[in-house]
């Protein structure tokens, strides 16, 4: 197999502050959940699997909310053999992993908690923490910010666990927050081969404003796998 | 200025009904309205409203349902520069706007019925008909088709009207519909780099239930014009 077109990546750091991306798969008619799932697998390919591995292979955290992570309660890691190339690359074996809750409303017993290679992360409100499950607090690093505006969650990450790449992967509201708030730095959009079409499915950010538009939105790479494409976009905000 | 990348397209025509093809504009987070408008230049750029005027050169007819008239109430055809090729081509001067309607509710002093350079065909119901402003009989052809189903569209387009190749236009609900009836045999969709984020924003097609997987869904080809990616798939059915 020849190499991934995501093994070499090369990032453009901000100052002060985490290189911000997103990454998600969209179907054809703009969607990116089928039948309200959120699952790895009901849009993109295996290949699609792969390369959100490879994607993640280069950040030092990633970052749901909790709807997702209810959905999809695993750990937003690489596989084993991804490991040594993040080595390399001077980062820890796995990524970060860290969850956006307001309600605090996460399951101490599912995989994410229960099989993480590193203590997630759990970002939530004094509220959402009072509500954490008491066992959690053995398995993840809990940290109470008041207001949970994405400029605050990159600081905390940046200053305090050394996050200089994060990975945002929705849901959609989350996606929405670090758009609204400017920070989003790069987008990978892996488009599928799919239609979905029903009406209650999400897209890809989604919030209750129209959103700011990028002072330049830069078509950086553009790769076909099968009849996947797969997409990455450099945003600059004034 | 070099030749428009879709100046020269084959389309394979199915036996005994009309080739279909839609064409729509989506941000990059899957949205084809930006604030709830639909009217052309609201996501894509000048170059992509050229590149919609390119694609219906090669359509004998352009189908939008009536919200999107409503929105854009103007002729679905080509600008008069674009009319000598149509001719090389075989095909009238303009495409044939067409105008699917239930309710009937369309305003006979639009752009689209008192500048047609063809009298748009208005396919409604016989409600509809009897809804319809009495003044549009004289510059529109009524059709009544009590089950306006894309399969009974086509063969009526097919048997009287000589439509060979028809461009769906929208809105959601039109592009659903003929994708639930697996009659779109093209799917031509340029990914603008706007972000809209707007929840009630609508995307590419939109319906009830999910939709069917085509059998085969291929990406025939890719074509990038500054930061606007410009695509054309053709779909197998079972």
């Amino acid at each position: 197999m020849t190499e991934h077109f995501y093994t070499q990546l090369d990032f453009t750091t901000p100052q002060g502050r985490p290189l911000i991306a997103c990454n998600m798969v969209m179907s054809l008619d703009g969607k990116v959940t089928a039948g309200g799932r959120l699952e790895p697998g009901s849009i993109g390919s295996t290949f699609d699997l792969h390369t959100m591995h490879m994607i993640r292979s280069h950040f030092d955290a990633v970052l749901s909310g909790g709807n997702t992570v209810r959905q999809h309660p695993f750990y937003l890691g690489v596989p084993t053999e991804l490991e040594r190339i993040r080595l390399e690359r001077g980062l820890a074996f796995q990524p970060l992993s860290i969850v956006l809750t307001g309600s605090g409303r996460v399951d101490a017993q599912t995989p994410l908690f229960t099989q993480a290679p590193r203590p997630p992360i759990i970002i939530t409100s004094r509220a959402g923490a009072a509500s954490l499950p008491g066992e959690l607090k053995a398995k993840a690093e809990v940290e109470i910010l008041e207001e949970a505006a994405p400029a605050n969650i990159a600081a905390l990450l940046y200053a305090k666990h050394g996050v200089r790449r994060l990975l945002v992967e929705g849901g959609p509201s989350v996606n929405y927050q670090f758009m609204q708030a400017r920070l989003l730095d790069e987008l990978f959009i892996t488009l599928a081969p799919k239609l979905i079409g029903l009406r209650t499915d999400f897209t890809l950010a989604m919030g209750d404003d129209l959103l700011p538009q990028p002072e330049q939105a830069e078509l950086l790479s553009i790769h076909q796998h099968g009849q996947e494409l797969f997409l990455r976009y450099r945003f600059q905000w004034k």
